[in-house]
């Protein structure tokens, strides 16, 4: 270790003893990436990163992601090394993200050192982390990001968006096929700001990676058109430095460097073993680990003198000052361009622009109709032409979820080239529905309002990126057309059953099924008004009728999650039918039909069952009145879920099985989804209840 | 096309026209891929597919997976000019697996040409695709179970298993994640029998590939370890042929044929383009691109003569007598070996062994006990030891989940090496959850007993393909630990709190979740005789008390899904709980504080949804009287679903939103599991509900 100094190795090795420590004192965690690769995020830090830790949410700060959640120890020791505060965002409650205490009591309840990096728990964790692919999946998307600001709002004086996205990932990484969607993808659109740094330890849970993956790793991110590059030795600074350079001198591709480490460096009898990967060292391992560090065994959680001032002397104060550079510049820049400025700060803050409900559409009633979908694209460009930071694209559906943002110079977002630029609005995410998930996420991290697109089907292949958007509160927006068994011939495979229930199932996911094109324009307004959780909006393939808001409640009942959309003349239904989506329009021809048999019904429209449940009792039992248990609903969906409106005795119109590929008429029929089995259920709910 | 002879492109050309006229009509499909790789597909069958029109069930038949799933017709083409028979799994009531009717009425209820293509619906289609990557990533699971067969029934003088697995796939299998995954480990296993065919026609659903595929997929393959050779034009046979024949000469590794093709070959005005794509071509466009074909533009589902004998003279008669030949084989195998030929015969029908539960074990009541991972690896090891054909792995938590065989001579799954060979029993996947899915419903459908296993909370990462187990009704068995908040530190990114619901959720998906060491025996004796349906085992990672069954009622009542486990004197009791896993014996400590207070409750161990809906009304009404509406339900997930057992009025002690890294006491009373809880909740309930 040619330039390694000895104020160096102590602070590497300060940040090796408190992982050790901190794992040690809980009886739980994992001390071997942190201890292997200490040496690999210190001379990231402490040489390259532009990060201020008096400021974390600087917005032109480079990111850093540990890909590798578990190693959360490392990256607690940065934070409190480094002096990063506490953000208002935050929970933190005084000055620091986190303090010796947070670290001494790792893993406890009350603890900013949590088990796994938690977005909104920590400040200075740039996001949540810990299911294997995710963190190197959005930080592609906070790259796209960065570019995108960039070319949007950067003007020949004034670079204000210039900063670089590094993610520390491991061998599990980069098995799980997220992260091989995010990189083929991040080669494709030549994102030169992205830095992968593979801690290639070849150790997993089942031991050698040699049991399961001999892939050739440099070769495969050749083949996705990055640059890749070799340290040998995690412990060379000067080798880790080269590396770190060649990534800043590549300027057409993303960067992976391929580092050789050993998990659990320095521990006697774990090192280079699995044994150290995810339990504590023991006492005795611990103290003799220690004294090859050349560390008072003795000693816990030491912080030796010098080392944090070393951190601020250097990480710290060059942080500072570029970010004090940058707000200057940024107030010449609001005086310049007062309109991109604010556009700036409203992104940062997620607020709307002034008027950008102001060229909402409204459809007038119409027999035919026509698909959710359909009315959706319309209210998206519409929004989206006032509001340039909504970007997003579909997972090679954009023409088929109506997703595709049409207005002139929406353009494309490419590598600048013949079909689009870095400043373009419209994602092509390809067939990676996983990785278009957690690029979202990473959008939303950076301040970006995202969409994405695909089939209500293939949630199912997101999922682990939908409920991080939920777990870190984000405001994404995902868009699921083709929403049951109806769009027909397609089949089984393509027709969602259980996805609405799955969704509903998720805490903090917003689930809304619009049932007609005036829904969808209510869902856009409740949707974009969110600042704190993602929504799944939840479309039709096929046209659905847009209601005759005469003679049935306005659609801003959406708001409210459930509304009472057609009732009897009394307000005193005898039967309630509640619907979502296209079978809205069947309980009302339901309701109909039971009017001239003299029954009185209530049609409720229930678009999101979250929405609702937020409304007060009062609300929620004036739609719902308790004293009426002869119930039906209607959804062309699994029924699991529905008795919490219906009860045990209520009726369910739902599928508990797979589609069946027809026209969807056909499949509709099959399966029971219309106007005579709703009446006979009303009928037979109304001879089984009788009203308390 | 130097070695194309008049009837080879007759033949060709009818698969095309076939498919053109069936979309056509269905007004719905696919024809541009059936169009482009026609070719491809007639050169493979004609020429090297070892499989018997005749007995499509052969066991030792090459595999042919159509992964392009919407590409269905291609595929319906070739098996109704092939003329294979249907068998008695499907429904095809006579004769042929797909009669020319069958295509007339493609996507139409009762056909058997269904929008995509659907195992158990129509014979000869080895599993169900659509969703893309699935058909590659099972075609792994396919190989894997040769190479299994082979190394462990095969003779020096009889080789029983030696057939290859092919899979056609497109841009779309080579964009998603599953994919990856799939192919970096079939390239470390070295499966030399699988050969995936790329169609390469550059064009997606948004346009050309160009847009967000650029990579070097040739390349990448060569990272995996694969063999990759390229075809430049889909329509030269003998290029074709010499890619084929690359891969049977290639005897340690993989191979992907790359083959340049155009999607909608020989339309004027769509070939190359989008449009070919998902829609029918329309009447004009058809007529003339027949005319290019050199075919009547007047005809429709036209069958020249000779095509099918064509078919039937090199294809069939191919197979017939390769089967032939074998079954003679096989009787000679028998004879000699009749244990082996056995065992053949119980994994093709899906039966048991005799004794396979002989050596269960059952567990003394024991207030410490164990945890439900640990006596599940007791169980399954027992089975496993007596039922050689039950084979399986974890992604990279073998250690985690207690799912490693560690019997004499279990062995690992590897290309023979130093650490295993082909006859090994357990699989190492990597951290590949999605491939492991879909990898496992390979191994089933080849005859397999398959068993997986992860984290709860990674059913998040594989859900596509758990949920064609469920539709293609595969007995795959699937082991879910670490199954809640209680396990502790790791924090919410690794606590499961939807994924019960959303399992449930699935059609054809049987959960489990035992509530101590003897309803895991119990859960496994049910568990291994189910042939027809998926199963998710739900075990904790913390230890539970073994529950004294002279106390309790016995762990057998798990068969029923649910059992009153403990009741009052006078069984009626004035209040129910409900609990499912560790959460039982909570119930059952509330239920011994009520009685104290000389409070009537009664507990239900509810380890099955699925099951327990599978009983007689009156066996269900037996263990929840319709009567009683005081319930409680205690569950450490989502309440979502639960009204459907407790009603409105109901109480679930569950939790919906995320959890907390801390220790498990702290974690389950920050959210309220204890006995105090539920003992108050119970009350409430009866000062609620007067029993009716």
């Amino acid at each position: 270790m040619t330039n390694t100094t000895q104020l160096d190795q102590l602070c590497i090795n300060t940040l090796r003893t408190l992982s050790i420590d901190a794992v040690q004192k809980a009886q739980s965690g994992h001390p071997g990436t942190p201890m292997g690769a200490a040496p690999i995020a210190y001379c990231l830090w402490q040489r390259f990163l532009r990060y201020d830790p008096e400021n974390p949410n600087w917005p032109n700060r480079d990111r850093f992601v540990l890909s590798s959640g578990h190693a959360s120890m490392l990256l607690y020791s940065l934070l409190f090394l480094s002096g990063v505060k506490a953000t208002s965002q935050s929970d933190d409650g005084d000055g620091l993200a986190v303090k010796l205490d947070d670290i001494k009591h790792f893993r406890q309840a009350g603890s900013h050192c949590t088990g796994h990096p938690e977005y909104g728990r920590t400040s200075g964790v740039e996001t949540t982390t810990g299911p294997l692919g995710q963190g190197t999946a959005t930080s592609v998307g906070m790259a796209i990001a960065e570019r995108w600001m960039a070319a949007s709002y950067n003007r020949s004086e004034h670079h204000l968006f210039e900063h670089n996205v590094y993610a520390l990932c491991g061998d599990g990484d980069m098995m799980e096929g997220i992260s091989s969607e995010a990189a083929s993808l991040a080669g494709h659109l030549k994102l030169a700001n992205l830095c992968w740094i593979y801690d290639q330890n070849h150790v997993s849970i089942e031991g050698s990676t040699r049991i399961s993956f001999t892939e050739d790793v440099a070769a495969r991110f050749l083949s996705y058109g990055w640059q890749v590059t070799h340290v040998e030795d995690a412990n060379d600074l000067d080798l880790l430095t080269r590396g770190y350079n060649i990534f800043l001198d590549t300027h057409d591709r993303p960067t992976l460097i391929i580092v050789q480490s050993h998990i659990g460096y320095g521990s006697p009898t774990k090192q280079d073993s699995k044994e150290a990967h995810g339990e504590a060292l023991g006492a005795e391992e611990a103290r003799l680990t220690k004294a090859f560090y050349g560390w008072n065994p003795d000693t816990q959680f030491h912080v030796p003198d010098g080392v944090a001032e070393h951190f601020r002397k250097h990480f710290g104060y060059r942080g500072t000052r570029l970010r004090i550079t940058w707000e200057a510049q940024f107030s010449t820049y609001r005086k310049q361009y007062p309109e991109l400025a604010e556009q700036i700060d409203r992104m940062q803050r997620r607020e709307l622009p002034e008027g950008w409900d102001s060229v909402l559409p409204t459809f007038p009633a119409d027999a035919k109709g026509l698909s959710t979908r359909e009315a959706s694209g319309k209210v998206m460009n519409a929004i989206a032409e006032k509001m340039p930071w909504l970007i997003g694209g579909a997972a090679d559906l954009a023409p088929s979820t109506k997703t595709y943002l049409n207005f002139a110079h929406a353009g494309d977002f490419q590598s600048p080239n013949s079909t689009g630029s870095y400043h373009g609005r419209n994602l092509h995410y390809g067939v990676r529905e996983h990785a278009m998930g957690a690029i979202s996420n990473g959008l939303s991290l950076s301040g970006l309002r995202p969409y994405s697109a695909s089939f209500l089907v293939f949630t199912d292949y997101c999922r682990g990126a939908l409920r991080l958007s939920a777990m870190m509160k984000l405001p994404v927006i995902s868009i699921w057309t083709h929403d049951s068994i109806n769009l027909g011939e397609d089949g089984p495979t393509h027709q969602p059953v259980e996805q609405l229930a799955s969704l509903r199932a998720m805490p903090g996911m917003i689930v809304l099924r619009p049932a007609d094109a005036n829904e969808v324009v209510e869902a856009w307004r409740v949707i974009m008004q969110i600042t704190d959780c993602p929504v799944c909006l939840v479309l039709s393939r096929q046209a659905l009728a847009t209601l005759d808001r005469t003679c049935y409640a306005p659609a801003s009942g959406v708001a409210h999650g459930a509304y009472v959309l057609a009732d009897s003349p009394d307000h005193k239904p005898d039967v309630l039918l509640l619907g979502t989506g296209s079978e809205v329009a069947l309980c009302l021809s339901a309701y109909e039909q039971l009017k001239k048999e003299k029954i009185n019904a209530r049609v409720i429209s229930l678009p999101s069952w979250e929405l609702f449940e937020k409304q007060s009792q009062v609300y929620q039992d004036s739609v719902l009145p308790p004293q009426i248990s002869a119930r039906v609903a209607v959804e062309a969906a699994s029924s699991f879920g529905w008795e919490r409106y219906i009860g045990i005795g209520g009726s369910v119109i739902g599928l508990d099985c797979y589609g069946l590929s027809a026209p969807m008429e056909t499949v509709a029929k099959h399966f029971g989804f219309d106007v005579a089995h709703i009446v006979a259920a009303a009928k037979k709910q109304m001879t089984c209840h009788v009203s308390r």
